[in-house]
């Protein structure tokens, strides 16, 4: 696990060292078991919080805040995300019995209406590891649609969380307020090991119009094979240092120099990703594994903007939020989707990102949990800076530098 | 240089030993100098032809046909078409300069009218080759634009040439004659080192709307680095054998075997191009380069299928014709196109593929004689099967077996 601080950009990964200071209770665990990453999501109270005891019909928190729904206990604590390999499911595992999870279990916890052998999945693994988590945990993964989790992931973060959303341009980030009344439709295009594009249209209104399979696990894929690097972030690291020119036909490689400028091509334009390494008898190990990672990623990046924005076209949408764990705050990879996406809406479309972009499935499954009636999540406002349309959604303070998100909750079904 | 039959297509590649036989004189040569491959195109007089000597103003054609341009003198012959490998530009410059051009130089001929120093050439490396080829052979390249010509040449093939068009599905080809009147508008897709895509809308009538420098240079370029392949060809021949199921993630891989129905995924639905190669510890050895070849085309083929097909969409476009020297005739290729084009619009758009796919560019910049004034290509109709519309291009009679085509020319500069 890792923080990843890169070129300004705070990204939402879980750090180790933090996660030992963990002392408060966790609850309401969610999964989402992609092809190559797992991304959990959970929630662990504050330890100095009140209102949160069983049956404790408080009606005010430790702010003060009166709350509407004064039957309910309010918890206050954190939102934490964590992701493992999918290779290395055996760490979940591991990680979930282990004493942390085992003791405090949240929503395995005292509530008797409360199964704790249920936790919500989402993802493809939720199909294929359900026998294992049985097996191995004595837990049923309550399977979650998967483009359902993803639109509720980002529908919460759009809504809940101030500072989620941000342009990325020319080396700045700007972070964008959406405002609630315009949110909708936009293009959430999710970025994992393959990519799926949805047409978003409200709260619980969408359809998956598009896809592609040259995605994150295509990167890291042939990324592996071309450079031998061992980790996504290696690799990603790696061709922060590379040279795209070095392998990529450029048009002035064909036009000797000059622009293609009737069709607006200028010559450095990429016309043919990896052409160079067609000419002269150049093999693998001679070229710097650096300058073969960053083509690999433009080359990724570009397309997938490129598709993006043609769907967006199709449905005449303006906005488009990329999320899934392959952008990963990398400044190259968003700048490459937002010139794709600039470039060819000729400044019509916008690239948005998102600071929890790796973890928009876990957080939608994480979200269900209010959906089935075993638990409700109530927006409880900050009072310094009040989101306007949180509707019935975990209301969040703050966004704390490791990417955890303060919130509150509030248990409909906790036994009075 | 190769004869191309696979799968029951015959391409249009032109065999050394037939060029050997070439007796008859070469006239009109024109190149489409490209990222990676030279295309050229010569009109090839045959000797027994009548109507051909200078100044003969004779009507009458071997076939008997009446010419209306009875003041001009017609010339029966093929025309021919040949590739070099740009790296390799020498060899197309020896070629030129080799006894047969020398010495019976067409257009560099016997007409005062005609300057043999000029001839015409389009691609980008008509302006960085410039000075090679004035230099060498003391040969001017009259450049023509590299779109103009591409759709100049897909025009005259789908106008002129019987048995030109196909579709490719499940094995099968099957040859479309496509009425005249209802030719335009369709979506060009030329995929080269680089690909182009270019609304027709009429004969010289066209936009380039849209590209992707994910092409032939891509798939040539990293199969090369993947695999130590020493040319395209033995790269696709490899990928015939392949199974890109062992390296790409498949739907089944994330789901545990099960579709992602709802939103109509397949088991076997690619879901990560090369995802699977980040599981385990396999590096680039460990995989047989016939499945890394495969998937790479898979990946690349189709990636250009749904590119096409959302511009398609973008116009309305019903018929995508796919182009350039990327396809080759190849069984695979084309299905994956062909399947992927299928997918996206649901069975309402149609990937039409061409027998001289590769030598679009050089064609139309052979057409392009008859635009300056230096020679004007005459419509001379076959009296079996007339063409419905020739507008003033060259007649085809027959495309024979290593792809040369019959045709016959009025030179309406020739002196009288």
């Amino acid at each position: 696990m890792q923080i990843m601080e890169k070129d300004g950009v705070v990204k939402a990964q879980f750090e180790e060292n933090e996660l030992k200071k963990l002392t408060g209770e966790v609850s309401h665990v969610a999964l989402d078991i992609g092809g190559s990453l797992i991304k959990m999501v959970f929630f662990c109270r504050d330890n100095n919080c009140s209102g949160h005891e069983h049956g404790n019909k408080s009606s005010k928190d430790t702010n003060g805040l009166t709350n509407g729904y004064s039957e309910y206990p309010v918890l206050k604590g954190k939102l934490h995300f964590l992701k493992f390999e999918t290779k290395r499911i055996n760490e979940c595992v591991e990680f979930m019995s282990s004493k942390q999870f085992q003791s405090n279990g949240g929503c395995f916890c005292k509530a008797p209406a409360c199964d704790k052998n249920i936790i919500k999945a989402t993802g493809g693994g939720a199909f294929r590891f359900a026998d294992l988590f049985k097996e191995k945990l004595g837990i049923t993964l309550d399977k979650v649609d998967e483009m359902d989790s993803l639109v509720a992931g980002v529908n919460f973060l759009l809504k809940g969380v101030t500072g989620e959303a941000f342009t990325y341009m020319d080396g700045k980030n700007e972070y964008v307020q959406i405002d609630q009344n315009d949110l909708y439709p936009y293009l959430l295009v999710n970025i994992g090991s393959g990519v799926s594009m949805i047409k978003v249209d409200g709260d619980d209104k969408f359809e998956r119009v598009s896809g592609t399979s040259v995605g994150g696990g295509t990167f890291w894929g042939l990324g592996k094979l071309l450079t031998k690097c061992k980790s996504f972030d290696e690799l990603l690291e790696l061709s922060h240092s590379g040279n795209n020119r070095v392998i990529d036909m450029l048009v002035g490689d064909i036009y000797g120099g000059t622009d293609y400028s009737k069709i607006g091509l200028t010559s450095t334009a990429i016309a043919s990703s990896f052409g160079k390494a067609v000419s002269g008898n150049k093999e693998l190990e001679d070229y710097r594994p650096e300058d073969v990672a960053r083509s690999l990623l433009r080359m990724i990046s570009n397309n997938i903007a490129q598709i993006a924005y043609l769907n967006a076209l199709r449905f005449g949408l303006k906005r488009i939020i990329f999320g899934g764990f392959f952008i990963r705050g990398h400044a190259y990879t968003m700048d490459t989707i937002s010139v794709g996406v600039d470039f060819w809406s000729k400044g019509e479309a916008k690239a948005l990102f998102l600071r929890h972009e790796g973890y928009l499935g876990a957080l939608g499954a994480f979200m269900s949990y209010k959906k089935d009636g075993l638990t409700d999540l109530i927006t409880h406002h900050s009072a310094s800076e009040p989101p306007k349309n949180l509707s019935n959604c975990s209301t969040v303070q703050d966004l704390n530098e490791n990417g955890s998100i303060e919130c509150t909750f509030q248990l409909s079904n906790w036994p009075v």
